[in-house]
């Protein structure tokens, strides 16, 4: 994200800060807070058995999607995705959610159709009911914030501030479609039809997440929203530790080009989207080296990408070793090159 | 608000009916829907001993507020304000507060710094802690989406649909001083201190909502968001009630003017901001006739501006008795004439 906001963030964490702090009544009473701002949901005290998880994502048209390249039915499935994949990344399981949807006064009612019928089928899904939100005509486009409301049993959410050198570093599914994608439309190129969907219609992780969670084996988890070199930077922050990245391990679709350097050119730019490209809502977690994990995790398949290292001081927190063997520190392009300016026309 | 708007809402709850049934888990598990769209919070299942409590309100640029208008200190407020007050209207403790920002790149920091200075001075108030939330960058306008947390003693909650025959019908506070201040920025005519400040820092009457909750006073409450006949219509409706108010009982700012002609234009246009003015934020409830309601609470007056009756078919849910004997149904004007064109310059 760009740096005012990061800065902007770190202000309202250290408002959060002054007044957390004065929350009047018992640490364990419902809806006290045990984790707020700096995980992908805030972790409240909930039941005798469970706490309960919170989060919150806008989908602002013309940031988060344009009308001439998204379907309204994408946008409904694209925000209630955002919602679900910090559900996973916490190893929860979502319960409810809430719409705050502001839209122009001349929006068509079929564009308002489609995007509840994107939304209700996701949530049918996954079993989440819609149990409130508010409604306001907005003098310019459309705006819509998303609260997910879920469940993880008493203090066993996933945090990003879990990994420990020596642990593993994985990955579900393939990274660097739905920027690719995006990249497509920005140039009106027609992209592949696994390529558009996954953009279209991106998969929150829930089973792989809530399998991690249930089986104790990962140590930090975060989903992949800002992209796989913004995110892990952030596991690494959080932990306060390094990673080391295989760069021949990212899963990322192959060339299938027959010319060698058309196949590299294709590659080289897949690379980039992989690793700097947001919004593909796999889940990247830390595991123990001695635990098993599966090759693939509610059908999702799940590739080890590197490990994570001790902090170096004055060191990149995260290190990429090339196929050729070179080792270098990785570049933070990342989210406010590959997403916050893929949206303008420029 | 408007007709489209009734709809539209009308719609959502159709279609959260479709998946809440198909929620999964036991109806007793974390964040499992009690009660859905439809109040002024949802109440969802939390510990053994009290329910959750969840509320989103937006607050959109040239809708909610105007940058001329209002000062950021007073957006903050406000904004804070509108989740706060649904809490109170069922009768629970905030204990957490998500903020969903979305302002232009060009937006002064001083104006943001203004708008978290109004937000955590209500929020420490109150002991509410800022626990997460989102921002972005917006292409046009601000936009804020604020989420409350709270809590209420199991099945405690006092919902809308509570209202019986016979009931006596309350409010707290003086009403329509919040769009009487509008109708003055309108017309660039100053108002009376005690005018502005309602509108800019109006108080959320958790002290008086949490009381009558502990002495099981109240039978139905919501907050005047929208204006008396609105908020008080959709009493009658979730109730299935009718309600017959005492104008000369509504308590609004008494006009001081020494010419009669004067006095009387004044307060009849207060008398109509009193009715179908929203954003004042104050309480209105319900209780049996033989329940004792304080004369304050929490500071705050309150005053028996009516009674619930029997619903008769085909006549209107709200009628007014006017101080000479006529008795007449209340036009329902609302929040659509008074407030949703209030902030256009037309």
């Amino acid at each position: 994200m760009p740096l005012s906001e990061l800065l902007l963030i770190e202000k309202i964490r250290a408002l959060a800060r002054q007044t957390s702090g004065r929350h009047r009544g018992a640490k364990d009473a419902l809806g006290a807070i045990r984790i707020g701002i700096g995980d992908d949901c805030a972790v409240l005290a909930g039941s005798k058995t469970h706490d309960l998880l919170v989060t919150t994502d806008l989908c602002i048209q013309d940031v988060h999607f344009r009308l001439d390249w998204h379907p309204a039915e994408s946008v409904g499935h694209r925000c209630l995705t955002r919602g679900l994949s910090d559900i996973a990344a916490m190893g929860g399981e979502p319960t409810a959610a809430f719409l705050s949807l502001s839209m122009p006064a001349h929006l068509p009612q079929k564009w308002v159709d489609g995007f509840f019928k994107g939304f209700q089928r996701l949530a049918k899904r996954f079993g989440v009911a819609l149990a409130g939100g508010d409604i306001a005509t907005s003098p310019q486009g459309i705006s819509a914030d998303i609260v997910v409301l879920g469940r993880v049993p008493k203090g066993k959410a996933i945090l990003r501030s879990g990994a420990r050198p020596g642990d593993l570093i994985y990955v579900t599914g393939t990274l660097g479609r739905s920027t690719e994608a995006l990249a497509g439309f920005k140039l009106g190129q027609r992209c592949s039809p696994s390529v558009t969907s996954t953009h279209y219609f991106p998969q929150p992780r829930l089973k792989a997440g809530q399998w991690l969670q249930h089986q104790g084996a990962a140590t930090a988890m975060i989903d992949i929203s800002d992209g796989l070199s913004t995110d892990m930077a952030h596991i690494c922050t959080e932990s306060r530790v390094s990673a080391l990245l295989l760069r021949e391990a990212i899963p990322f679709d192959r060339s299938r080009k027959r010319k060698f350097e058309e196949r590299c050119e294709e590659d080289t730019r897949r690379y980039a989207f992989a690793l700097h490209g947001g919004e593909d809502y796999e889940l990247l977690f830390t595991a123990p080296r001695r635990k098993k994990i599966p090759h693939t995790l509610g059908g999702t398949r799940i590739t080890n990408i590197g490990e994570i290292t001790a902090p170096k001081k004055g060191a990149a927190p995260i290190t990429i070793v090339h196929g050729d063997g070179r080792v270098e520190p990785l570049d933070m392009r990342g989210w406010e090159h590959f997403s916050s300016s893929a949206m303008e026309d420029k």
